[in-house]
């Protein structure tokens, strides 16, 4: 079976894209690949548990394949990398509908194949109790051209390219009611309609079941090249921008009146009873871009930035001297350091 | 604790060789790899699971690290490649001895150092039941020097670079006895000693626990560019054959009598019941070297085996029209094809 799956999926997903740069495929010891002369590799690994990182009963098996693709493409894009190939290793479990595989493979060809990436290789081993994937992608990167965490520095402005806590909100409202349905599939909402848009409601939860990795944003602010430090947002910014100040060997300070928060979230967060603005901070898997950029080169990166985006990104604080993550609100001053989302379903 | 656990492996492993090729290591959201110019990359992944790869009752971490490298790293030996840079993913349960991933990253470290593979990345989950280990190795090739499975033509030879057979007989004796000890050590082997040495023992308990895989030679044989194809002996003699059969539309025969099988494995395989012929065959991961070759280019090839080995390799059977892998015995002959290890402990 080890080999018949990712040969499989390697069928699906590789016939989509005949990639000249595949010496040698699935099916061998090793893939063989030709890289691009001058280009730097740039290569991140995600593994994705179930009941820990997804719950089958809202996650149907192509939005898996989806998200499986979306997380580590969310990472190449947050380092201004172009994703090349991908390897896939899957622990399956018994009791998997029929189709499940098919299903999960087209949705990861979906993600993959938008951005040129080709399946090279992986391993499949079976385990009797809990589906686990882990999809690894190797990307290339201009020499000196790639956005770290460790160049931040005191007086830098932060931004953000979107708005925050809607993945989390969807994925709190995909708890509370997975009860009530046996599964997502985008077309029933119960209970909640009254008060929140079924429009607003299926974003939020697309927001977490479909993330949409920045790459072109990322690859954009690699280019120009004065951007000194970027990360995309799995944990929530308390955490992510923990990361950067830890790197970076500096503090930051976030201004609440300015996260961006949707009038969804707001909406759906009143029928939670969850503050947005803990969601916006310490939700994960928005996969929006942060960076940090110098008061000088502020404006040139915010015209790239809105022209990729189709609207301007939105300034969320500063980098400071410490070492810590301060939230500033109307009431004074809050650590916010590394309050970040743990990934349970 | 996700990229604590990486990073401190990291911290371990990285430390034992300073790569100036890894431009940005653990820590980011991708690593930064400068490659080699002129090289074609060459990419693997293996996954070990608890209680289907490996057991703890005799599986200590530091052995499990260096099975873990090994399984990887015999791959990119089979295609003669060099292997350059490590991803690992860990799945951990509760319950691991302290020091456990210590020792493991010891034993890791102690296989990837040898290769000089560096660990540039990775990502640990939590799972309540089962401990899970994924490597993901990116090596180098000369362009046009790899050893693949589809070249293989009729009339080719087909060579093995040890003695076969001898892990699963490891492993059957790690079975058998594994109720009667905590964990091996490569200590205490009780019962059986009166029959089989136990210097003999300990070399097929290694067999399992620590195999070697064929770097050096499958580097060789690929600078050479004579042999036609190579796989590395994971599944056993009828399984691999019959991958390189069914990529080289080619059939096999394997002559019996000229299966190398040890003193040892005799002696262990009278006192376990088993067939040494059907062990050697059909039992996995000696991660032995198999190769095929044309009679004219056989007797060079037999001498930069026999100058990196030490022994002469042994000529196992043919290559033939057909699509089966037979065995000829003086009995008659058997169809094997595909009669390989399943992975179970």
């Amino acid at each position: 079976m080890e080999r018949d799956l990712i040969a499989k999926i390697g069928d699906l997903v590789g016939s989509a894209a005949k990639d000249p740069s595949v010496l040698l495929g699935i099916g061998d010891d090793c893939a063989v690949m030709a890289s691009t002369p001058g280009r730097h590799l740039v290569v991140t690994t995600d593994t994705l548990v179930e009941a820990v990182h997804f719950d089958l009963n809202y996650f149907d098996p192509w939005h898996l394949g989806r998200k499986t693709a979306a997380v580590n493409l969310s990472d190449v894009g947050a380092m201004g990398g172009r994703p090349r190939w991908a390897l896939l290793n899957l622990a399956v479990r018994p009791g998997l509908a029929d189709g499940f595989w098919k299903d999960f493979s087209m949705g990861l060809m979906s993600r993959l194949s938008q951005y040129g990436v080709g399946l090279v290789g992986g391993d499949t081993v079976s385990t009797p109790d809990r589906l686990s994937v882990s999809l690894t992608l190797i990307g290339e990167v201009e020499p000196g051209k790639w956005l770290g965490r460790s160049r931040a520095e005191p007086g830098d402005l932060i931004y953000c390219s979107g708005n925050l806590g809607e993945a989390a909100a969807g994925l709190k409202w995909l708890k509370d009611c997975k009860g009530k349905r046996r599964r997502f599939k985008g077309r029933r909402m119960p209970g909640i309609r009254r008060r929140v848009s079924m429009v607003a409601l299926r974003r939020l939860v697309a927001r977490h079941l479909d993330p949409e990795p920045r790459m072109a944003l990322g690859q954009a602010l690699a280019a120009d090249g004065s951007v000194r430090s970027a990360i995309d947002l799995s944990d929530g910014v308390a955490t992510d921008l923990a990361h950067i100040c830890n790197m970076s060997g500096t503090g930051a300070e976030v201004w609440a009146h300015e996260i961006p928060i949707s009038r969804a979230l707001k909406a759906i967060s009143r029928i939670l009873g969850i503050s947005p603005l803990s969601l916006a901070l310490t939700g994960g898997e928005d996969f929006e871009l942060l960076w940090t950029v110098s008061e000088k080169n502020e404006a040139g990166v915010q015209r790239i930035a809105a022209k990729v985006l189709g609207y301007r990104p939105f300034r969320i604080g500063k980098m400071v001297v410490g070492d810590r993550v301060l939230l500033k609100t109307r009431r004074g001053t809050e650590d916010i350091t590394y309050q970040g989302y743990e990934h349970r379903t």
